[in-house]
C-alpha cells in the first residue's frame, strides 16, 4: 500500500542503512496496524549530474514520495501527527546525518489497487485481519462482506 | 496519456518481455479508443539492495504506478473492470511468473497536461479523431471547438 | 516543492544540458516568487530496452512528471498560462530538439510535507519571507501566525 520512493542521491546509504530505514517504515504502519507486506520502499539513487536544488548540484539530498491508499488520512492535525512519526523514524538517516532532504505523502485511491491481482479487503474486515495473520494476499469474496 | 511506470526487480523481464508487455498494454487503451502514442510505458530496474517489501528485500517484485490523464474512470465499478482487464493483460509476466506485484493507478488533471507543448483535444472531438489517425500531435485551434 | 522528474532517454542531455534545464525551471518559480530551494529537478535516464510509446520503443522521448506543493493552481486558465511558461522556459532542449515529450503536473497536497523535517510556512508570510531571503528552510512558530 505505501508506497515510498527515497529519490536519494548517489552513495548516500549503505545497504545495511536502506534495510534499517525500510525496517523502521515497516514498524510505522504495522502500528496502525496495517499487514506489514504492504509497506513497499524503493531507493533510486541519482547521479550528482541528475539531482538540482535552487538550479544547482546537490550531493547530499533525499526526495521521499510516499503514497497511501488503504488508510487515507484527512485532516490537518492527523496529517502533522504522521509526518512527526515519520520524521522521528528516518531521523537517524536525515537530520542526523547533515542532508537535506524533503518529504511528501499523497493520498491515493484505494479503489483503484490491487495487490497479486486482488482488491484489498477494506480496513478492519475478516478477510483484512486474514491477511494481517498471513501476512500475504488471499483470495476473499467480496459478497461476503455486504451480506 | 496514461503513463506507466514498472519498477521491476533487476533483470525480472527480458528486452522481448519488455516489448511485449508495452505492447499488451497499448492495446488495451487503443481499444477505448484512444491514441496509440498516449501510452508511455517505463521500466525502472531496482536492484535488490534498493527494493523492500514488508522491510525486507525481495527479489521478483512489480510495482506498478498508472497516471490517467485523457480518460478519468470515476466509480468503483468501472476502476474494477479497468484493473480486471489491466491485469488479463500482464498475466503472462505477473501471476504466470510467480511473482508478487502491486497495480495502482490515479486519476491526473487533462487540464494540466500537454503532448509536444500542445494541449490534447477533448475526447471524441474532430481533432482528437486526426490524433488518432495520424498517431501523433498535431496543431489545432481550440475556438474552432467553441464555435 | 515543486518537484520535477525528468525521465528521459539516455544520453538525451549533457550535463552541461541538465543544469541548464534546472536552471531555467528554478527561474520560473523565482518570479512566483518562491524560494529557490523550493524547485528540486531528477533526471532520470531510461534506457532504449525501458522506454515504450505506441507500444514501440522511443530513443528520443522525455516525460515530465511536475508535483506542485506550495501554490496549486486551480482554474484551467491558470494552468494553461503555467504550461506556456514552462514550455518556453524548456523549448531549447525539447522542440528544438526535435524529440517528443510530454509534460505533466500534479497538484499536491502542502499539509502532507516538510522540508529538512519542518512544515513549509504559509505563501507570503514573514516566515516564508525569511525562507525566500536566507534561501533555505529555518525553524519558525506556526502560534506566532495565528495571534
Amino acid at each position: 500500500m505505501p508506497f515510498h520512493r527515497f529519490y536519494c542521491s548517489a552513495n548516500l546509504y549503505t545497504k545495511e542503512e536502506k534495510q534499517a530505514i525500510a525496517r523502521s517504515i515497516t514498524n510505522l504502519y504495522a502500528l496502525v496496524p496495517l499487514p506489514r507486506f504492504y509497506v513497499v520502499v524503493n531507493f533510486i539513487e541519482v547521479g550528482q549530474d541528475d539531482c538540482y536544488v535552487s538550479g544547482e548540484q546537490h550531493a547530499k539530498f533525499l526526495r521521499i514520495h510516499v503514497q497511501h491508499l488503504a488508510r487515507n488520512l484527512q485532516t490537518v492535525e492527523e496529517k502533522r501527527v504522521f509526518l512527526a512519526n515519520y520524521e522521528k523514524a528516518i531521523a537517524p538517516y536525515t537530520k542526523d546525518k547533515g542532508i537535506d532532504w524533503e518529504l511528501q505523502v499523497s493520498n491515493e485511491d484505494p479503489a483503484f489497487w490491487n495487490w497479486n491481482g486482488i482488491s484489498p479487503p477494506p480496513f478492519g474486515s475478516e478477510p483484512f485481519q486474514m491477511w494481517m495473520k498471513v501476512n500475504k494476499p488471499v483470495e476473499w469474496a467480496e459478497e461476503v462482506l455486504q451480506e
